[in-house]
């Protein structure tokens, strides 16, 4: 199963592409981050983000998409331009017929760690180890996207 | 100048469209609204406003679009999903190449009325009148749809 993890933003939208299959290690495929001008406006960098994304999907044809969930922060208005980010990669998932799954951070938290609380730099250490990578993927926004495609993955496996 | 209103919202999104000729009365070319089945995934209803709302701008080839600004609302979830949904009509714009104009309730109450605190009924006559219109356009949020693009009618004449 290929999933694809979505950090959603406007200014910084974060991906990350992983494997798993039944019983194995999950793989890293790719990840990244899709970056918009600060200064255009929304509308402009809404399309950035859907035409980027497009080709990471096209590209490596991921099954399942799994979003974090917002955050309510305190800036009401940045929360609202990441929703308008979050509707454009939820439009695509569907107009590639993925199977789409959304995940708090909470749930991201406690499904890495086992730990609702856990700390940015401790999440980021469980994605290094869970894909066996020798360092932390950067940026922040990336590492993220992947942490919410193994929290996904980790849903989905049986209780072995 | 063939100008579409949007009133964005997930359940149920409004949509206007008119046409401008300079120094004439505004014209009703189409107006109505997209509904959503309410126990749809968010992704599923965004995919429906998405497919729908691109038939109406095929078929009558607004070349502006004039979107409703989001109210913050008390009920902060709410806002999140017209935020989604919002991002994809943006999108939708960008991909059809419209000029993008955003206004809040509040400059579009003072563009039709001259008072930004205008009642609900006083803004839905003016449409009508503005419109020269037998009956006020059913729902609400078709009429709001419509006062988003009357507003940017008058934006944009000059003070002739």
């Amino acid at each position: 199963m290929r999933i694809l993890g979505i950090d959603p933003g406007t200014g910084i939208l974060g991906f990350g592409v992983i494997d798993v299959v039944p019983g194995g290690r999950a793989t890293l495929i790719d990840g990244g981050v899709i970056r918009t001008p600060i200064k255009h406006p929304d509308a402009e960098r809404l399309l950035i983000i859907y035409d980027e994304l497009k080709q990471v999907i096209k590209e490596l044809k991921p099954e399942v998409m799994a979003v974090e969930k917002l955050f309510f922060a305190q800036n009401v208005t940045t929360a609202m331009t990441v929703a308008q980010a979050r509707g454009v990669v939820l439009l695509l998932g569907m107009k590639h017929k993925m199977a789409i799954f959304e995940y708090t951070p909470l749930q991201i938290k406690q499904a890495l760690t086992g730990y609702g609380r856990a700390e940015k730099k401790q999440m980021q250490e469980m994605v290094r180890v869970v894909l066996g990578l020798k360092t932390t993927p950067e940026p922040d926004d990336c590492a993220d996207a992947l942490a919410a495609a193994i929290c996904h993955s980790m849903q989905r496996q049986p209780g072995a």
